[in-house]
């Protein structure tokens, strides 16, 4: 089966794409998609659509994971994050593919094995998992691929996590 | 020039179109999309981006008005209608649409002629400037036709409302 992870944003958006078969992970891609901010709010949005049902159309994934998002101060932010997070997740379901959540906890847990692991460690396991020659950057892919992982780790409890 | 108000959401998004020809205004269109909370969230996003698609494509508008987002408390309930929000805009950019956003202070302005009008005064305008023989309900159509007023009223200066 073939796995999307994605780390949200209206700046960056890290995307990844993994390909599980059994138990072995094969990444197909990963990278991230920016837009300016001197751009149109709008405009940005469309983009993060057009360029997130490009990668879905290429890739045909089954399943789309990213993060819980949660703020706890800046709601200014948290409404901007929200509106492109909620293009993000259109792109998904207009082809088809279903949205799982995981909170930090659950991503830190499901690839590393413990909760409290630090974004070092996250990211080490990430490379390691899918043989890769570095760590991705910026952080917003290495967070995307840790996700798309966590997804596979956890298929046997994924009604547990599928966007309500 | 043909103007389609919105007064975003996730359970309810209220739409109202009108058509301004020099200073008259003529109601096209109004009511309300709605989705049920037991139906999963990306299926209700993909709902509300199709109904305003439609809704867009039917009466071609050159802008779409809506209310400035503002929450102070509930980071949950913002990121949620953030979400739902997110897809109304790309509704209608990926239309070629133009989005402006009003606070609900200028809308009372633009509407009623003073910033502290109440609700009522506000529905009583839209009813009296658009002919119609009830105020609309529920509230979110009666607020997704007074900020299509407001931004009709508003042409000469909408450049400064234009969402950025």
């Amino acid at each position: 089966m073939i796995i999307i992870g994605i780390d949200p944003g209206i700046a960056i958006v890290g995307y990844g794409v993994v390909k599980l078969t059994g138990n072995k992970f094969e990444v197909l891609d990963y990278g991230a998609i920016t837009t300016e901010s001197k751009m149109a709010f709008p405009n940005r949005l469309k983009i993060i659509y057009n360029k997130m049902t490009e990668i879905i159309d290429k890739y045909s994934p089954t399943d789309l994971a990213m993060e819980e998002l949660f703020f706890n101060k800046n709601v200014k932010t948290a409404i901007k994050v929200g509106q492109a997070r909620g293009v993000e997740i259109l792109a998904a379901v207009n082809k088809g593919v279903e949205i799982y959540e995981y909170t930090p906890l659950q991503i830190k847990q499901a690839v590393v094995g413990y909760g409290r692991a630090d974004k070092n460690q996250v990211q080490e396991m990430v490379k390691m998992l899918l043989n890769l020659k570095e760590i991705p950057k910026p952080d917003d892919v290495a967070d995307a691929l840790a996700v798309a992982l966590c997804h596979g780790n956890s298929l046997k409890f994924k009604e547990m996590f599928r966007m309500k």
